[in-house]
């Protein structure tokens, strides 16, 4: 195959295979810079615009996507949210991020963050090629990276690179050319999932509401006027054919029942589904001509909103090394991108993990484990020093990464 | 044995039972307002004295020591410490109480406070009884409840009490006589131990040391200039049979090695312990005539220093409601007691169990764990926000418990 005819072959300095939310803002900042960067998936764009994923952005995420060019439509359809809830022991406790840190957070649907990338791909002439198959990588530990794949059309094809970007997401197939003694990877399962929904009714609340209560997580997210998104706990087995509505409506208002008379506004579900999840590292990011991005390198468990935040951070980073690297600096300034986005990598994996067992009701949970839990519940959202710890890791580090 | 005759009868507003910090405290504050306390201990003064424990005060608990008249000694033999030192990757991070939190710990061992505690019952004339045996606490479902004893020199006694506080520690048998249909226990154990030392030597460290490494946590604490104490994490079954000096160096200064050459100052070891820990809460605190306090009702690990400190704060609240409900507010006054101790137990619960999980290193951690801690470590050290979360709860929460 790696050497088998092609209809075609073109170079580009950077192929970058994904074109997800972080495929496309790479490319998006390289062109910016004046590199031209040629992004593939699989995925045709309909299949990519129709899976509903995480909707809340880092404030600094949102004025990147404003501010770089890609689009000001977050600013006239998106909701800023000054801060969020916290709900345990039937009561409401607010962690509002705007006075604590300064920061506040957009919700912002990833489908609307992707949909913007693609059009600014379009309309400023990028190449993306989507609903591709047989993409094979060759040749990354040489100076000489080539992608082939085939076309919608059957035709096949060949790019001829500088550096191939791994942004093809959690079941990356770019992290596994990493060779085998050359990797580590690090992982932990959790004994839960979630099961999303999205329901044709108003706002149950205008802010993220994170409910803890004995019966499991649940979580209230927005989505318009008109759609909200909501989750709770469930088993990693559970199968959406046996919840009806009802059934679902009856479980979250479990979860979020109290003192304060707090119900969600029902509506028509019309969309379910059981979202698994891990928290999963693999280092390096960057191997040969190689550079892995975004989930491709590193997942996170929902809880906490870190996953799309931490791809486009990852980006950030890697669209300037890349460009340093095309330039005078050469190889050598690659060598800046694992250390900077690896440190915010483990932070977010340590949030994400934190906000998840603050949350969470293991299946093999003690009494003492709940008590404790809320023990730690009350300290983080009865104390100024307990808000501010989790509202800095909510709205995202600063760029430095120091105080 | 309940109706036995006895040598004496006294009669007394209230029985503490236990006379370590908690038990002493309690009777010191009574005698202040005014309300006679008699103290009963199994143990005899020379074994409290002998017994080495922790050594961290908080601000405020220092302060009432002096404050309320039982001993000064603490501001000229105790060493204030306005910060202490997170070791992690083989570097050194300080964490700035003072800086952080405005408030400083106090380095004064255990035993210091007990032997003040006890001269000041003697100077003040109180009554204590050491070496006792034979201890029965009668009738605490009634508002005439008795303790039975048998002094040192084999003579048995009655007191008639309004109240019984059980102080007894962490092998309590107070807590054993709340009916076990009416009392709750939560508990977690651990899957180490510390195995902990006295040498004499000179001061390693100005302050605490707490060290995370991937051969386990290790504490490097202080006693006097000339004798130190330290620890290491180990296994729950381990001896101290097996440990010469120079195993037991060799292993802390692996623990603490670093970039910086950090190295400790060796010197003859003159004690040898392996303290096992658990987390333990014991609801209701309050049955009856039956009040509980210290480690009888709770008892936390050691990461954190929270014991004495939990200890000192039950009694601080319970010499208070006892005073108000044996004047015109009665029995009612007691319903304060626990609603007021037991926030800040659930959070010092939280505190040691999260500073245990923080530093240690479980024997099935997997590398992701380890990761993921040093990903926490970072957070906590590397910003204002962590460091602000680590030092207010360990210098302590302001009494209010609110912000």
């Amino acid at each position: 195959m790696a050497d088998a005819p092609v209809d075609t072959t073109v170079s580009a300095p950077v192929a970058v295979v994904g074109a997800g939310p972080a495929g496309l803002m790479l490319a998006h900042r390289l062109a910016r810079a004046g590199v031209e960067a040629i992004v593939l998936d699989t995925r045709t764009r309909h299949e990519i615009e129709t899976t509903h994923r995480a909707g809340i952005l880092e404030a600094d995420v949102a004025r990147d996507l404003v501010e770089t060019g890609v689009s000001d439509r977050i600013l006239r359809e998106g909701h800023e949210h000054e801060g969020t809830e916290l709900r345990f022991g039937g009561r409401a406790h607010r962690i509002d991020f705007k006075a604590l840190v300064g920061e506040s957070v957009w919700l912002y649907p990833q489908t609307a963050v992707f949909t913007d990338l693609a059009d600014a791909r379009e309309r400023d002439g990028g190449t993306v090629h989507f609903g591709i198959e047989d993409t094979e990588v060759l040749d990354i530990a040489t100076d000489a990276p080539r992608v082939r794949y085939t076309a919608a059309d059957g035709t096949r094809h060949e790019i001829r690179a500088r550096y191939v970007v791994g942004a093809d997401g959690s079941r990356s197939m770019c992290r596994d050319l990493v060779p085998e003694d050359r990797r580590v990877r690090y992982g932990k399962e959790y004994p839960f999932a979630w099961f999303g929904i999205l329901a044709e009714a108003p706002m149950s609340a205008p802010e993220l509401v994170y409910a803890h209560s004995e019966h499991g997580f649940a979580l209230i997210s927005q989505r318009t006027e008109t759609v909200q998104r909501m989750y709770f706990q469930c088993s990693p087995d559970e199968s959406t054919e046996a919840w009806p509505d009802d059934r679902i409506w009856e479980t979250l208002q479990a979860r979020v029942a109290g003192a304060d008379g707090f119900r969600l506004k029902e509506g028509p579900v019309i969309d379910k589904t059981v979202l698994r999840f891990r928290s999963f590292v693999q280092e390096p990011m960057h191997w040969g001509s190689l550079l892995l991005a975004g989930d491709a390198a590193h997942t996170v468990p929902p809880t906490g909103a870190r996953g799309l935040n931490l791809a486009l951070h990852d980006v950030k980073i890697l669209a300037d090394v890349l460009v340093r690297a095309l330039s005078r600096e050469g190889v050598a300034a690659l060598g800046d991108y694992q250390p900077q986005a690896l440190q915010r990598v483990w932070r977010a994996q340590n949030f994400s993990w934190w906000m998840t067992r603050l949350l969470h009701t293991a299946p093999d949970a003690s009494a003492f484990d709940l008590r404790r839990q809320l023990g730690e519940l009350d300290n983080v959202v009865g104390t100024r020093s307990g808000r501010t710890y989790l509202a800095e890791q909510y709205t995202g580090w600063p760029v430095s990464a120091q105080d």
